[in-house]
């Protein structure tokens, strides 16, 4: 009986917690906007330790930033929360501008120099736009991609180990090896509540404008925006599949085609989808142009990765120490791991998709003959049996390419993204594809073939959609609650040891009078929320829909259409979903939208192939040459395919990827950059002679020394 | 009676003439190599005009030449023996400098300071390596595309006009326009016997050495050495599939192939023309470093063609009028002018070779019913007329490919070239494979196609070589006679107005007394030789060739063997012919082969269609799948097809086509001219400021400004 009431209570208390935090956290989101919007002082990078790290340990990183990184200024702390232990990262800004010139920040001349985007310079900073208003000067991104970058530049010394677990060798980064082994939890950079709250009212609920694009590259760095730029390029050029499309399904009725109805939606489609790359190639020079990283630098110039391997070496050009790794390895490494690797990993999701079809018609074909109960739902076991393989071996592939990817030890982020992505991209490509391709050509059944696009594209849009904004925004709510719960149950540990800085979170105007409520800071809040790790799931996503819309229009006109509906909510809810569900991603640039291109357009080609299989199957053609025998007819389709090829190549060649304007300034850029180079070789070649032999009498007078200065 | 005499006498002396002539020629080619061989000091390119042309003509030219090129030198004079009133040109040491800017010449850096190639610079003139020898410091080939660049920037003002035949409108290119007209004969440099006896000892004679490509380069300019280079190349490259072809065709008869061996020299034969295509990237960017030209100028920066046309406006660049014609307009005329009738002509060429293919038929089929004298010789009669027709064809098209790249109006020589080259190549690849492809695919008779195929190859290659090197040689002596009976017998008119500087040609050791042989200056002898347009029709040889051995090894494995021999030669008659028989080509840039590379890539992959087809027709795969049926059998093939243009895709990425060391350095200069351009613009910037307000004070020390300038 006492049992019984104990546990009654328990009970009762359970759910009164649950309430508590359920109206927490309601009142906590409502709260959300009307928190402070200014960051705090001394944090714009938070670094977490893994559970359990040691105060020593914390001490041993800390020691080392303080001598080696003495730009970087660090105050350490504990989420109670989270019982994790952290540093809080910031610079100063002198140590910003310094930071600013190493990673070859781009800000904007003072109007009076001219206003473009330049190289940032500390010797004459006074001359960049907003330079004396030293708050505003950097925008919260610019400050955290340098801290960051100051953060990781920390490179071991001889002996260094870390606990007894992970020794360094010389001139190894220290922080992504921790964060690779999980000592350090996350690195995050705060987001600013501020122009969060601008960006949710111009971009997700400005439903009818077009997207602060500006603004969202300015927050979230180029290489998001570009993101973005190309969705809404892409969805934009949805709008004459999805009308011709449409009107073809509303005119003629499924089944009803006539012979040039196949041909005339393939040939449109694949005519379109040139068109929209090469505009694209476009675009993306008019915005990287207009954000200022079009001009790129030579990619030896650029800084490595920091888990780049290599020999230590000081470069040619800066005389900085960095790592070198002669290229042949890596290609020996491409063509003698990488590629077979992943071949058989691909074979077998072949195998594991072709034995998936021969348990699903055996299936079917057992389930109607089977007279027990459920016997119905037999023929969807396959089904899910073959989602929980292809969800399992999708993390397992995940794992192997990112494990390859890093044996191929890409020199820059973007060449290792590429060769990641490229992988990703094969497997998703069979996986999306695979059972739309049997129905096609092995079945040759094109009704079913409509009937089964039509609930793919639906559900892999609706769920895929859900499943983006709202797995990412339960998991947070989940881990807010486990957090209300946790920071009210336990101590908060070491509390004595580590100051705790939870003035920046109880300056919110609402602050609570439960104590817990204290604790959990604004850093808290977002550690405990989702990494976005790049764009690279979004694009994949699109990557998978253009597939749908290139090769399948033609059997299934509104493919487009649908398409099109889709991405006008994907804009706004990838939008939502970076604003209120992820961590702050640090801002990255790009020239580009990088290895995407290269996939689309080969998605393109083999379009070409799948319709022209599509039309074969349909017999449309068929119907035109009674005459012909099936090789024939075959041989004829081939022939027109490989016109269609030809086509597209050169097709692709005729809109110039960059305007004439654009060309233009950057001529000159490069004109006044060869000049400037001569000429100070000049004055230093002057000067060298003049002191070697004084007594020399040039036969030519120099007197035109500096004409190039004022063209 | 005393008319018979006359004719008699009349025969003896032409008999004689003929006889005088002959001894003569033999006696001057021996004395070829005694001549003088300092160049005339007057002349370094020649001008000569339409026969006829009248003084005033002449001195309408020579007037504007004085009035607005004041840097070229001219002497006037008539060239008795052809009749032509010619201009002889050249140009002042300080003219040559000032030239040697306004066309970016690059010149080697004197060794102290660092002997790399770099843009000549007045200025510091004195700092390129053998300045201070005047009479050496251009070569000759760069004297006279110095020359040739002020005569081609002769610009028309308004109302100038020649002889009421041809208006100018303001600021047209003069002289090309007359050359285009006619009115000019030719414009050609003089040849250096000193340095053309060198190359014939190095380079022709050399057989065993490497080509001495760097004095091919100094001598005829990059463009055709890297023709060259590109030859020695493709031919090292063909030893591969000769052995291996040649191996395959010693152990497997003709005829009695396994199945496997078509795919298996198929399959390596692709593999061998990606990688010799992926080295020669390399390569092609070795040379270009080391001859100065990899680094390209943006093209906007680059002289526009003397013929391209456009609206006159200052460059933004460099100030100086230039003519700009709009992008759009090219496109449209590209797209539904260009397109058009280019696609008409190829198909009226494949209606030609059906037509012949037809009437071949009919004639072999006739030929043996019919009965009468010579009916033996009916089938050939056919392959006449269709050699007659392709050659009449040729010229019409080459006519119509030139007038249609005229008409896109490229600004660039460059763009112009692979405008009109690709024209070119497809109606050739029509014309020197279709009866290739006819008998391999609608005949179907390998054994057939193996006879065509050794007969074309061995015919083309000896007549290729017989045409090249006999033709102009030929054309040259046969123009020789006739100037040297003309000479004799025609009073050289006008010579009392025009001043003839006969004194370059009898300066030679053996002047002989006839006073006919004075006349013929070194000039006239020059002229008359035809004119090397460029490497195109050798390109389109090798092109061909390629073409035979990429697309038919596996049906004919000792394509290599043959083609690699033929180059052998090749190499040393094209270097013989460019010594002996052609004018002397003006000296020309280029950073690569140009539209070339992009021709070969194309080839290879219409050689695996092509090799597929093979295969399918040979049947060779089918036995080893006996189970299949045709159409499965197909579809098979062309399954394979697909996977091999994938994989040929991506093997073209292996090969890294710039090399390391050559990346690092190109990597350096961009740093420099990035940092130069940075410090000249602070400097700018900080005397701006400085000026503009003096109580100014910046918050950072500016102790840094020249950092840079001492790496």
């Amino acid at each position: 009986m006492p049992d019984v009431h104990k546990y009654k209570e328990r009970f009762t208390d359970f759910r009164h917690r649950v309430a508590y935090t359920g109206r927490e956290l309601l009142e906590r989101s409502r709260k959300w906007r009307s928190f402070s919007t200014k960051s705090p002082s001394n944090c714009d990078v938070v670094v977490t330790f893994k559970r359990g790290t040691s105060e020593s340990q914390v001490d041993w990183i800390s020691n080392r930033l303080q001598a080696r990184i003495p730009e970087l200024l660090f105050t350490k702390t504990f989420h109670s929360g989270t019982q994790r232990p952290a540093l809080y990262l910031t610079c100063s800004f002198n140590d910003l501008l310094k930071g600013a010139r190493e990673v070859r920040l781009r800000k904007r001349l003072a109007p009076e120099f001219g206003g473009e985007m330049q190289e940032f310079c500390i010797e004459d900073c006074e001359n960049f736009e907003g330079f004396f208003d030293h708050e505003t000067f950097f925008t919260s991104s610019e400050r955290q991609a340098i801290v960051r970058y100051y953060l990781m530049s920390l490179r071991a010394m001889a002996g260094d180990a870390w606990d007894d677990d992970i020794k360094f060798s010389q001139g190894q980064a220290i922080m992504p090896v921790l964060l690779a082994a999980g000592k350090i939890a996350t690195i995050f950079p705060l987001h600013d509540r501020e122009a969060l709250a601008m960006l949710h009212n111009s971009w997700v609920r400005g439903f009818t404008h077009r997207q602060p694009l500006d603004a969202v590259a300015e927050y979230f760095g180029v290489k998001i925006a570009l993101y973005f730029a190309w969705l809404g390029h892409y969805t934009t050029a949805l709008l004459i599949p999805a009308i011709f499309g449409l009107l073809c399904w509303l005119i003629v009725p499924a089944g009803k085609e006539r012979a040039l109805h196949y041909p005339v939606l393939a040939f449109f489609t694949m005519l379109w989808a040139v068109f929209f790359q090469e505009v694209w190639k476009r675009t993306n020079n008019h915005y990287t142009y207009h954000w200022g990283t079009l001009d790129k630098l030579p990619s030896l110039l650029e800084q490595p990765r920091p888990l780049f391997r290599g020999v230590l070496e000081p470069s040619p050009i800066t005389g900085r120490l960095e790592p070198f790794y002669p290229r042949w390895k890596r290609n020996l490494i491409v063509c003698f791991v990488t590629f077979p690797i992943t071949l058989v990993c691909l074979l077998f999701v072949v195998v594991v998709a072709i034995a998936h079809i021969k348990l699903q018609e055996y299936a079917d074909l057992k389930s109607s003959s089977w007279r027990f109960r459920g016997a119905t739902l037999v023929p969807f076991l396959p089904m899910i049996l073959y989602g929980v393989n292809i969800t399992v071996l999708n993390a397992i592939y995940h794992k192997i390419a990112v494990h390859l990817t890093e044996m191929e030890n890409h020199r820059l982020d973007e060449s290792y993204n590429n060769a990641l992505i490229s992988k990703l991209i094969l497997f998703q490509f069979i996986n999306a594809f695979y059972a739309s391709f049997y129905i096609a050509f092995y079945r040759m059944d094109l009704a079913l073939l409509r009937h089964h696009l039509v609930t793919t594209l639906v559900i892999r849009q609706i769920a895929g959609n859900l499943k983006e904004v709202f797995l990412p925004l339960g998991q947070t709510r989940i881990r807010q609650v486990y957090l209300s719960l946790r920071a009210d149950g336990f101590p908060t540990l070491k509390k004595d040891d580590l100051h705790t800085p939870g003035t920046e979170a109880s300056d919110g105007k609402s602050s609570p009078n439960k104590s817990t409520e204290t604790k959990i800071t604004r850093a808290e809040q977002e550690e405990i929320m989702p990494k976005y790790d790049d764009a690279t799931n979004d694009y994949l996503e699109m990557f998978i829909q253009f597939g749908f819309v290139s090769m399948f229009t033609c059997v299934f006109p509104i493919c487009g259409l649908l398409a099109f509906l889709n991405n006008i909510l994907e804009i706004r809810s990838d939008a939502f979903k970076l604003l209120t569900n992820f961590q702050r991603p640090f801002s990255e640039t790009a020239r580009g939208i990088g290895v995407w291109e290269r996939a689309f357009e080969i998605v393109s080609y083999v379009a070409i192939a799948v319709n022209i299989g599509l039309i074969g199957v349909s017999g449309s053609i068929q119907a035109l040459f009674p005459g012909l025998t099936t090789h024939q007819y075959i041989l004829l389709l081939i022939a027109v395919e490989h016109i269609l090829f030809a086509l597209r190549f050169g097709l692709s060649h005729i809109v110039p990827p960059i305007p004439f304007a654009l060309e233009r300034s950057i001529a000159i850029l490069e004109h006044k950059r060869r000049e400037a180079l001569r000429t100070l070789e000049r004055e230093c070649r002057k000067e060298a002679r003049r002191v070697s032999d004084e007594n020399d009498s040039p036969d030519y007078p120099s007197d035109q020394t500096s004409d190039i200065d004022t063209p």
